[in-house]
């Protein structure tokens, strides 16, 4: 277990770091199951925590959870046009039942739009059965050539909203409220920011009107998209056939929403945080926050470890002591891999003086306080630690953001500088095409709040957006 | 929604009572999935509320969650002969990814045995990687040619514990130590009486070395297998090439067991509990445990109405307010066939004494109750719910478990009475097949506690165990 010394370091080859830290850190192991991974139990742990806030949060916006199937039949996923010619390439195929040859074959869910809308054509008769609010936390399934551990998966862990709505306006406000629920759980629970923004249409998801994203930028300057909302309009419900009774009793479409994240939010974690000694938890996520370790084995300090470790219990911090028989730098070094916010160090030198050194995992600041005061320390310490990874994070962000006013600034940024590029654009795909052959970077997502140049940065022609441009995972 | 009046009476038709139960109580739907169900939001919440308890249960007895991949390559199925010849006739085959034909055909998990054992293999070398106790929460596929909502389906919410141990002695004891685990979690929350107890070499696991279930009867005298432990010695170990160097610096092979529950239990509640009025939930599973019905909209009766919502929210106790616009009657149906444990009627006449009404669901006894004194009173209520609930169900399975000494005494009960037979037996495998063909019950599990009689009440022969016989579902 010397690995924890080896990690790649952060600037030298950041793909062999994310790598050495996911690994290191024991977050998956690879499975033989080529494109699967193992989801260990620290990586799971950090997947449950996000589950346990989130399925709140969406409670508490008057969701409720459902499962629906696992499979699709070929005829239900061929409904809504666009959707299949976006999903059919990516899709596994059942076509054997035991030794029978099936009849139709059944693709395994790559997102459910269809298997909602198959839904809710039986169960919306009327506008009282308005608004249908359902979530649901499942596996699901796009055949990738090439994976990355939470990044791109044969199998990905998610969860999916599928809404339907009376009226056009409902549905829109339904699509920003969970982009917005997903923002603030970034921000205040991962302390990622993240810019939130209308896919352009190029960019947009199989089938839908209108899709927001969440773009998060990693340490690389490069973009992970780390969640979608989606409103569909009454395109699916079209072409389902679903229709209510209006209350002036005439029969109308309903109009649909859908919103995800997966765990590929842990890859963000990783990638905005993580440095040369391994991941970095922000203490309002972390599966464990705090970790003892004796140094020496002597009674008072086992007495002591234990009695912080019991009063942090009782006030609901998780910690662990880390009693096995390694040397104390050995277990400086696992907890440091694997980001746990506060390590306290409790040795016989220290508690001559009644004191215990607690050392914060984002700065490596060490702080000796007197015993009887760790639990007000580390409270505290929770949140500096919570604050000071977004602000580390937004400015590091803030400062990888370029202006390209025409095609020349655009391609000295895109050649030199990491990062996202704001320009101008005229709204046409072929320069998002010619900015994806040129330097393999798509558009991110548009910029509502600031003025449009006037003319596009890629070809010169009259402007009508401001657009993020970035490389992304 | 009349719906709620129209349940086939349960001592009619118990099969299709079971059915308009679980539809009428909106449980699940049925999807255009062939042999797939829609766990819709009410089913959802219970089998959630599942999850929460028995995962702590888990974590409690030292288990972590892991998340293993969905998919198996046949090559993998195939290691270990007794299980892929249990498991190959009912799994669904993938053949393509995408527009390409798989090399290899993967099937998708029917339960993840081949799996754990392959990341075993890689991740279990010293005596020091002992024990590894891991748990997942995840779908499973078996390919099924009849279904029924939560009891045969051919997809299956579950989770499966999946460790391994340095000793014989440490398996066993695991393997029942979760077989009492789940023991408890169906009394004491389920308030469902289980018998537990080993299976025979013909009804056990694929690849077990012994396979331990948990008999519980329904209200129509069948079994259901609510739960599996099973101890692998070191067949699946051996199959796999796991080795550890033990504590003698010897390369040893581990001893392993899993076990699993599903959302049958789900199945089990409704056919123990259930009447001709829907389900009855125990208060101690019940995602809504209380229901107000106001009677009358005046603002008093609004008034006591949140008051009492808000007193019981406080003290953690699910309840909703029933505010539609449908007829009290309507709504006291509705409260009946959804099995909220008690229901709180708020009418003028009782307040104008300063009363409110609880009706108790598992008895329908109506108690009137001092506003202020609702709080206490729903409390003791639901524990009196909670344990008269078991009792009934214990006195109902102990009246329909009969005793036969030969094969006639076996046969009169076979054919004319309901419930488990207890028998004597010889240990032949063609005394169940003889059973199997005769009555179409199986051997359920071996009786531990009780004295075996001199002959096997089937051949004659001498006998060597006691053993349940029961129909099951």
């Amino acid at each position: 277990m010397n690995e924890v010394k080896e990690i790649t370091k952060r600037d030298v080859d950041f793909a062999k770091w994310y790598t050495d830290v996911v690994t290191k850190a024991n977050l998956v192991d690879y499975s033989s199951v080529k494109g699967s991974m193992i989801i260990t139990p620290y990586g799971y742990a950090i997947w449950e925590n996000m589950q346990k806030v989130l399925d709140k949060m969406f409670k508490e916006t008057g969701h409720e959870n459902v499962q629906m199937p696992l499979f699709i039949p070929e005829s239900l996923l061929n409904v809504e046009k666009d959707h299949v010619e976006g999903f059919a390439p990516e899709v596994a195929w059942v076509t054997y039942g035991g030794k029978e040859k099936l009849e139709e074959r059944l693709c395994v869910r790559p997102t459910s739009e269809v298997l909602f809308c198959d839904y809710y054509k039986k169960i919306i008769k009327s506008y009282r059965d308005l608004p249908k609010l359902y979530n649901q936390w499942c596996t699901i399934v796009r055949w990738e050539k090439t994976t990355r551990p939470f990044l791109r998966s044969r199998e990905i862990l998610w969860q999916e909203g599928h809404t339907m709505h009376a009226t056009k306006e409902e549905a829109i406000e339904e699509t920003l409220r969970m982009l917005h629920v997903y923002e603030d759980f970034q921000r205040n629970y991962l302390a990622i920011p993240v810019i939130v923004g209308k896919k352009t249409e190029k960019e947009k998801f199989a089938g839908a009107e209108a899709s927001y994203s969440l773009e998060a930028m990693m340490y690389d300057g490069v973009a992970l998209q780390n969640g979608t909302s989606h409103y569909f309009g009454d395109g699916f419900a079209k072409a389902f056939g679903i229709t209510y009774l209006n209350r002036e009793n005439k029969l109308v479409t309903p109009f649909q929403t859908s919103w995800g994240v997966t765990t590929r939010m842990i890859g963000a974690l990783i990638m905005v945080h993580g440095d040369d000694r391994g991941l970095v938890m922000p203490p309002n996520i972390a599966p464990i926050k705090v970790v003892i370790i004796p140094i020496g084995n002597s009674e008072e300090i086992n007495d002591v470890a234990m009695e912080i470790n019991n009063s942090l219990l009782e006030n609901n911090i998780s910690v662990k002591i880390d009693n096995s028989n390694k040397t104390p730098g050995f277990k400086f070094a696992e907890a440091e891999v694997k980001g746990y916010p506060v390590r306290i160090e409790i040795g016989k030198r220290d508690l001559e003086e009644g004191l215990v050194t607690l050392v914060r995992r984002d700065t490596l600041e060490k702080i000796r306080v007197k015993k009887e005061e760790v639990l007000d320390k580390i409270t505290s310490l929770f949140s500096d630690i919570q604050s000071n990874l977004y602000d580390r994070a937004i400015k590091r962000r803030d400062s990888m953001i370029y202006v390209a006013n025409n095609y020349q600034e655009f391609s000295d940024i895109a050649l030199n500088k990491p990062g996202f590029i704001k320009a101008n654009w005229c709204g046409d795909e072929s320069c998002e095409n010619k900015v994806k052959e040129d330097f393999n970077m798509k558009s991110r997502c548009l910029i509502e709040d600031e003025e449009v140049g006037e003319v596009c940065s890629i070809c010169g022609k009259k402007a009508k957006y401001r657009l993020y441009f970035g490389k992304q995972y």
